[in-house]
């Protein structure tokens, strides 16, 4: 999957792709990274567009026009929109731009958090998770987790391209922005006696994961609205985080189906 | 996680434990691994710890007598029944003990066969996952599937030690044989248009779960009753196997639950 999605001749200077136009533009407007290229089909001429140029032109960022089915061929099921960015590392957003995507679906906000997954498996299948069940971003805290490394990339089948991520310096603090903007925030909790069958999840949330060593962070335990669990059937086991995670999502994505009557 | 279920001065000799009484008795009658030791508690001397007894010292495999909180201190948080027995290696059952086991909830039956998994973290993750819900059993062929081997025992931090777990030449066969006893065969495959969440999961069932490559083979796909999918978002991206099996499983204990008003 990998080799699909990156371009390169090795393994040293890989460019990572940003596909869309969303994207792009926010990854030449935060300029955290290097961008390499800017690849735009020549169909597109919109003024959303002619506004990437104008930014790509003051940066000194070379611009390539292809065709879309180039862009077809290398990114295959993913919406492109007929533009994408090479960048030469993976790249983060700020929060705000996770806000911004999850404001699409008002009430239907889904941003998720990890408080702390050291292992670069689980990040990997939970942003493969993230992505089935449309997920709008994900908040690392910059400490003692893991990053979106090659593995990471890997283990997510390529599903890391369709996922903002943020890391964040302090996730309380991110908590709190996201608590102003009107999300519910719900921690994941083994201890809770509320079942994740029982909670209302069409509202605009994020959905805090722990790590499995030590759950959720007091940090994190002081802003949840709420905490829920996956009921365990006689109280025998616990669940990897990753599996834990899509089961909550997959509630979440069930209720909320069942609102609108699919 | 191994440590404290395993015993022996090193890795080269440890020994397997086989908790509680009937899961006891059946590698005694069943014979296909060495039996080492048997360990009682001696407050139990039921008529059922007597039969057990007489096989045994048939066999010639010696009972050591030990305090409960010893037996309570090796499997913490296992129900033991005050009865263990010590193997050579770990120890899978016939098809027919998983349908005795499954017996005991009539009407919600639930055993679990993986349709050649090769991944050794996948197939603990799964182990772990069936667990925490209850399943009654889990089915590998002998061909082409990952084994319960040590690193498999590993990733699913212990919960190997609930699960009985049958080994068959032929899964097409059994299949044949758990549809006789009554059994629905319900098969995952990503193009299923019938979702997980509209299914009636109220039923003695197999769950089959196909490979990550290759997904359901035509032998198994031609025995499935009923054939369903976890309907993804905007059909982007798939799911890992462990992950997709704890979403249905979760499906299917909610569907249960709800049904007793719990």
């Amino acid at each position: 999957m990998q080799r699909r999605h990156d371009i390169g001749s090795n393994n040293d200077k890989i460019s990572h792709i940003i596909p869309g136009f969303h994207a792009v533009k926010e990854a030449l407007l935060e300029a955290l990274i290097r961008i390499d290229e800017l690849w735009i089909t020549d169909r597109k001429r919109s003024s959303r567009v002619n506004e990437i140029l104008q930014i790509a032109e003051k940066r000194g960022i070379p611009v390539f026009f292809k065709k879309n089915h180039i862009l077809d061929n290398l990114l295959p099921g993913i919406s492109h929109q007929g533009i994408l960015a090479l960048a030469e590392d993976f790249t983060y957003f700020n929060l705000d731009y996770l806000i911004s995507v999850s404001s699409n679906t008002p009430g239907h906000g889904l941003i998720i958090a990890a408080d702390h997954i050291t292992d670069e498996g689980n990040l990997g299948a939970l942003i493969r998770t993230a992505v089935f069940f449309g997920v709008h971003g994900l908040i690392l805290p910059k400490d003692r987790s893991a990053k979106v490394t090659e593995k990471v990339r890997k283990r997510s089948s390529g599903a890391y391209l369709h996922l903002p991520v943020a890391r964040v310096v302090n996730l309380g603090r991110s908590l709190d922005v996201l608590n102003k903007k009107g999300f519910w925030i719900i921690g994941a909790a083994e201890e809770s006696p509320d079942s994740i069958y029982q909670f209302d999840w069409n509202r605009d949330l994020i959905l805090v994961l722990g790590s499995e060593d030590r759950g959720l962070s007091l940090s994190v335990r002081s802003r949840c609205h709420q905490m829920v669990s996956i009921p365990s059937y006689g109280d025998l086991g616990s669940l990897n985080i990753s599996v834990a995670g899509g089961i909550i999502l997959s509630e979440i994505v069930r209720q909320r189906s069942a609102e609108k009557g699919m």
